[in-house]
């Protein structure tokens, strides 16, 4: 078994850098306070003596040798950056759980024949920079490095020179690397587990998504005094369409979400009918079918929307991956891990995408969950329990031993 | 007649302060190029032979004397501030037309028995710092100057430090001045004139306003893995009150306008569901019992609407005036101007809100409106003629003569 304590200890530690308002996170990817809890955990594989290897995306990956020289490592890890407003485990549990693999490995004298990689994908929220896992996408042949170090954060800044600003474009080629498995510890972000009671959730698929980018061009004028049918206002657009994706996803029930997350109109001032509005659009279903058919049911509702009211639309797809299906052999360990300690458990569909979900399309992945109070992820409140957070790296550990072998 | 091109040539002068990215200005009320519009409009009262006073608000008074020194001068004027994307004409056109009166007189040696006062009022856009026609209601006592200047921008900036930093809080005490009437003339800012082929706008009334600014509060969570039904979706109850908001504007149709003109949604994020919203309402009607039962109508079915989706809801009054009706001496003199210079001419209400709207209250007050093209203002596209601003400017010079005296 893991150390609770020291997991515990190292995943406050690293909440102390880049503090949110609410006592939660603000690291957002190839920020000042990105590259200071990379140093961070940088320091602390280093300790645990582990060499480090960095990609030209950022990525950094922590080796331990194994004892078989041609065995490919098994690779575990998740992601350190947050949302502005996000949480303390989102992402890290699963750095630092995995750094508490090796931790206790150390601890325990055990050496495996595969070497163990502890990884830190770089911009996995997507929040900064769209789409989100995005340097696992790279990673995973899903991207070029080229295209992906052109996308812009709102304020015009490339991520390719926000990468370099922060000091971490590592010198290793993208994807170079060979994994003989690669398993992810996440918080569920989701009400299932602990509404159901279980300690531990077997990730056997993950839902695939849409992200769009909405763009309505109307004509700003004076709220006063442009009379109600000369308008052409793209905030009401903004507000049907909110409406219809929200509609949508309902009629598409089970198994389907859709939200607007992003929402601007301009020049947002107080006696403007808004002449622009940009927003973006998340939908995402297990069930290719449903996620096909709520992006088509909504692009045709969004374009006669806009005919009605006058104004201009483009929609820009900004992010996509299919429904995953995770490899058998990974999801068995993990299950075979939590039936052997004495975990409770249930198998559970990803409702976010992680960046286990682009690796699964290379090399065999799984991912082992724990639960979050009321479900709540995205939100500084996020919480865990000491106890949730041991049982997870408890199976992730075992889990890595049987498939790195001893 | 005043000088159709000096005038024109002035207003093109003023526009090169602050430019807009699309041809117009960006000169919000307290910032550096507010600062630096005030010392080109103040240089030009001083070669035009006028003594300038500024009051705590800031607002500019230049005046040419009377030949009666116990005379109460005649006021003209509106404001130099513009919208983040606004026109060339809008409040300009009323301040330099004030001054383009004083240089004709001046020209044509005529002296008037009452002093005349061309005036530029602090904030009238109400963009930067609601509500709009700030300082003209602190004149007007519809406002104290204290609870003015601790109206706040969106970066948290105070109205009195803003006023100060630029330099322009004046020694004079607001309010002070007594007015014989005042006269502003503006672009209409809507489609009627144009449409109706009339080169002057009597202003008989104008709308009445109110702006309220909703806070919706639900909760920040993932858009991937919270199911449907554990939603609390501010951005939801945002596109639902910006559509009742269209509707119950539409519902009181003739004669009444609705719109939302700033939304914003927090964290901002494509992958979280919004936990809060903050957008404001602007209604208005020339019909108090419409204005009225519009703001009545909005705040239930917010309330209902909050209620559905478990939303915390806050409704704040930012800015509010009931109708107005215009003095009708004053009304009469610009209606007796027009027809004496041989200009087509129609009575109209005022869409917007103006400074005179507030002056009204206390000294005889009226409007003379000019066309700007497709109605178009708050947007840089906003367009007159240099024939529509001379004419403008020639009915408010014989419309002061004649209250002045000569
Ligand atoms: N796990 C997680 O929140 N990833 C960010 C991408 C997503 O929105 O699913
Ligand atoms: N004239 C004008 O646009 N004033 C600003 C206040 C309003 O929105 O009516």
């Amino acid at each position: 078994r893991i150390n609770p304590d020291r997991l515990w200890d190292t995943l406050m530690d690293m909440a102390k850098v880049g503090p949110g308002v609410a006592g939660g996170n603000n690291r957002q990817t190839l920020t000042d306070e990105d590259s200071e809890g990379r140093h961070l955990f940088a320091g602390w594989c280093a300790k645990a003596g582990c060499k480090m290897g960095v990609d030209s995306m950022g990525n950094m990956f922590a080796r331990r040798e194994g004892t078989d020289p041609d065995a490919l490592p098994v690779y575990v890890g998740s992601h350190l950056d947050t949302q502005p407003t996000g949480g303390k485990y989102d992402g890290i549990l699963g750095v630092l759980g995995g750094l508490e693999v090796i931790r206790s490995l150390n601890d325990l004298g055990i050496k495996t024949k595969h070497p163990i990689v502890v990884t830190n994908w770089t911009n996995e929220e997507g929040t900064r920079f769209a789409p989100a896992m995005l340097a696992s996408g790279v990673f995973a042949g899903m991207h070029t490095e080229d295209w992906a170090k052109d996308r812009v954060d709102a304020d015009g800044k490339r991520f390719g020179d926000e990468l370099r600003r922060i000091g971490w474009e590592g010198d290793e080629k993208v994807g170079e690397r060979k994994m003989h498995a690669f398993f992810e510890l996440h918080i569920e972000q989701g009400p299932i587990l602990e509404a159901e009671n279980k300690q531990i959730g077997v990730v056997t698929h993950g839902q695939g998504l849409w992200w769009l980018e909405v763009t309505l061009t109307g004509k700003d004028a004076h709220t006063g005094s442009t009379p109600m049918n000369m308008r052409v206002n793209a905030g009401l657009g903004m507000a049907r369409i909110t409406e219809a994706v929200h509609r949508i996803a309902m009629d598409h029930q089970p198994a389907a979400v859709g939200a607007v997350g992003q929402a601007n109109v301009y020049p947002n001032s107080r006696n403007v009918i808004p002449g622009k509005a940009v927003f973006t659009i998340d939908f995402r279903s297990p069930d290719l079918a449903k996620l096909t058919s709520m992006r088509e049911k909504l692009e045709a509702e969004a374009a006669q929307i806009a005919a009605d009211l006058g104004l201009g639309i483009t929609i820009e797809p900004v992010g996509h991956f299919d429904p995953v299906t995770f490899d058998e052999g990974c999801v068995t360990a993990i299950r075979d891990a939590a039936e052997r300690l004495g975990y409770s458990h249930m198998d559970i569909v990803s409702g976010a995408g992680h960046d286990a979900c682009w690796i699964n399309r290379m090399y065999p992945t799984a991912m082992v969950m724990c639960p979050c109070v009321d479900g709540l992820s995205h939100n500084e409140a996020e919480e865990i329990s000491k106890e949730w957070a041991a049982a997870g790296a408890d199976v992730l550990l075992h889990a890595v031993v049987e498939t790195a072998g001893v």
